[in-house]
């Protein structure tokens, strides 16, 4: 019987040899009807203990890839499917399919431009995940999965669980947003929070008005929801008023940091928001995207606070703060909509996941959330204003947007014969990942320009970052010849 | 000042204490303003070290609750917000609301029968918690919680996890579902993998049939993507083909166990189905909800691995196998349609929870998951067969309606003036919580009956609920008087 089992180390050895074994019989090494080794002499072989091996045995006994016959042995059993393996050629794979989907999911989105291994990479929305106080996180998250703190008491009667109230305190004290227990809505990021204020009220048809430039995953989502997006252009006091569709049943904005220009909306802009939303009977959502971070001493009171009429929802997200791998989201809306969005999630996905949102609960409710936000401002200051710096040095090609907030500075480019797809695409085979403004726009781009994250690069390494756009830009101006690809040494 | 600060056992003092000061600043027994002890004061009077309240400081520092002024002590911030309070009369509430959602959700559905604290708890589709391996799940989950191990590589370059990857061996190996990794598209549960389906194969005014009696969960949702939603009747050999309105699109089925009747459609009856499909251009939604837990030696196959054409998505869920807080569930589709269904998650919520993902794909790879399934039958089958004893007694009242899978039993009432309802509500007063029928009808209930769950009851306590439950028959049926209200001794 060709069987080789090698074991590594000292981790699970039980989970080593059932991993090994189960891989000969998916992939044809072991057939139905192969006799595998008494556990005794495998064991032996091995040098580990009986038990160890019975352990692996029962676990391919209990998937029924094994059967073991009375007194005869354990042999491989004659009926087991043939494996389905992800990227091979063997995978069975299922038919191609006679159905297709409806004409809006025709025609996938444009895929996303990613860093890959550019060695300066200025991602946009990423944030350091080294950062994050990991050991708490994980000490807090075993403690939830013990035995007893399992009890399906996520919720009390009033089907409000204990996050949402944390997160009223928090996003009271942090943000002044006015809300109790009640008025949250906890969701798996505000991706979809969106999708749950999308459903319960857009009919198909109504207009809904985003920013332009904007954040086009809020677009897409309302567009599925067959409604009428339109764009609104942007200035430096955030979206402008005036140009706001009569129609529009509903506006998505991004006051503290406009997404992508970083632009703070100013206090008279968002009085002037929340009058004409009144005058239009409209629904304003505020996606309070980045807030967390923030350079400056004194925020502007968030468009829900100020509202005095309840047509604000206000959709905040942990994956920033947090780590991007943890979902949690939430919309803080007024009482005439909370009940909609909680059924609406009820029926859409049932609940997020129990664990994270317990967990996530007992981190902000010791006070771990408060201080890893403050130290992790700090550290993205630092970057910040040595971006800022740096940035400061291409003045004659790049126009800084003020911001005030967030992970990330915007940029317009001076010269409006260049292209920032171009610029970018350049700056990528020369190992620098910037994000262009332009696939931002919904409608032709007024102005091309380029955004810097600092989630994702190390201080030091901004400045040599910077240094190598700079030698791109010259050279996609035609001022110098192109630089040498650089090759490793000896390459 | 007004400040008790009350220490308990040897938890995380600094947490204490933080949530102490956090809560006198909130609830206003330390205003703004208000000097707060020196650290080392504190620390002497509570009989701790002097960093465990400086770290306690430090937090409420970077909440700004507290500030610190040089030289002169830290005290309450000046503009600390008001709280938000869960459930107090201080609470600030948002404003009630001056917009509404639209007409489909004004009138919330009913609210889910709960079991409360009844003695007897026959819940239908909770598995039992208790019998999950929480502390393999607990070292998984703690082994992904380390860094090194959180880099976002949960998908390859095809955008495919590792979870889908272990997902497309499990479903193969334990289903005969035909399936590579990229057939699967993880969820957040079997109700979103079903949203999804929803959203890029549904348009408005698309005939969507459904099982009647069936999963009203499906049928809501469905609705509310604006489908026309048609109950179509179950016999004993599963959904009734010829009764298939011909302009359905998309037919919903739970083949395996039939959500709520608990019948398993018959091999004829799936081959018609399938070239009904075919015949109808329409796609097969096939939601393999319970079928881990088997007690028939040979499961018919899925719908999913007898199509011939592509026209079936596959519905799966791990909340019943593992815990029901951790929303994991999946769709595996025919290729025409997973493009569609990954960019509909992406637009719509992004992705799930990575750790739980990656646990997960762990705990599969190991083979937890199936010597868990195993080890869990048994202690199903132990309890099923005990509630099968227990109804064939009540047999002249209740029908068993046959079936070789799932967490629960359903019966029909043989006596046709029976309410189920009035019954399970009877029941529920003298302790017995069990899931009537009727309510899981579309049109008018054909029959009223009873279903029977073996998830959140114990063994031993089975005979004694069905015992109580004869009571309560005999009593609505006029047969005896109503039993006295049983009352605590001494009431």
């Amino acid at each position: 019987m060709d069987l080789h089992v090698t074991l590594a180390g000292s981790g699970d050895l039980t989970a080593q040899i059932y991993a090994q074994l189960r891989e000969a019989v998916l992939d044809g090494r072991l057939a139905g009807g192969d006799r595998v080794p008494a556990t005794r002499e495998l064991a032996t072989s091995l040098r580990v203990s009986r038990g160890t091996v019975t352990a692996a045995y029962d676990r391919l006994l209990a998937e029924q890839l094994l059967e073991s016959r009375r007194g005869s042995g354990t042999f491989v059993a004659a009926g087991c499917v043939p494996p389905a393996r992800s990227g091979t050629a063997r995978g069975r794979r299922t038919r191609p399919g006679a159905v297709t989907p409806t004409a809006a999911w025709r025609s996938p989105s444009a895929a996303p431009r990613v860093p890959g291994d550019a060695a300066y990479d200025f991602s946009v929305g990423v944030p350091d995940a080294s950062l994050f106080p990991l050991a708490t996180w994980r000490r807090i998250v075993s403690g939830t999965l013990r035995r007893g703190r399992l009890a399906p008491d996520t919720y009390d009667e009033r089907g409000v669980s204990r996050l949402e109230g944390e997160i009223a305190r928090y996003a009271g004290v942090s943000r002044s947003v006015v809300a109790s227990a009640d008025d949250v809505v906890t969701t798996a990021g505000a991706q979809q929070a969106l999708d749950l204020v999308a459903r319960v009220l857009v009919e198909p048809g109504d207009v809904v008005a985003v920013e332009d430039p904007g954040y086009t995953a809020a677009a897409r989502l309302f567009s599925t929801h067959r409604a009428t997006v339109r764009g609104v252009p942007v200035d430096g006091e955030g979206i402008v008023v005036d140009a706001l569709p009569d129609a529009a049943r509903l506006v998505y904005v991004t006051p503290s940091h406009q997404h992508p220009t970083g632009v703070a909306m100013s206090r008279a802009r968002r009085i002037a928001l929340l009058e004409w939303a009144v005058r239009h009977d409209a629904v304003l959502v505020e996606d309070d995207y980045d807030s967390e971070f923030r350079f400056a001493d004194r925020p502007l009171e968030p468009l829900q606070s100020l509202d005095r009429d309840g047509r604000v929802v206000y959709v905040g997200s942990f994956s920033k703060s947090l780590l991007p791998g943890l979902r949690v989201g939430y919309a803080i809306a007024p009482s005439s909509l909370t009940p909609a969005l909680r059924e609406a999630k009820r029926v859409t996905v049932w609940d997020g996941d129990a664990v994270t949102q317990r967990a996530l609960a007992d981190f902000l409710a010791e006070g771990h959330h408060a201080a890893h936000v403050k130290r992790a401002t700090k550290v993205y200051r630092a970057r910040r204003d040595e971006l800022l710096r740096g940035l400061a040095a291409l003045e004659h090609r790049l126009e800084i947007v003020p911001s005030a907030a967030g992970l990330h500075v915007c940029t317009f480019l001076r010269d409006g014969d260049l292209d920032d797809l171009a610029v970018a695409d350049r700056a990528l085979a020369a190992g620098v990942f910037v994000d262009p403004l332009s696939p931002r726009h919904l409608e032709r781009p007024t102005r091309h320009g380029l955004a810097f994250g600092v989630g994702g690069i190390r201080e030091e390494a901004i400045g040599p970052g910077l240094a190598v756009l700079r030698d791109v830009m010259r050279e996609v101006r035609g001022e110098v010849s192109a630089p040498r690809p650089r090759r490793r040494a000896g390459g």
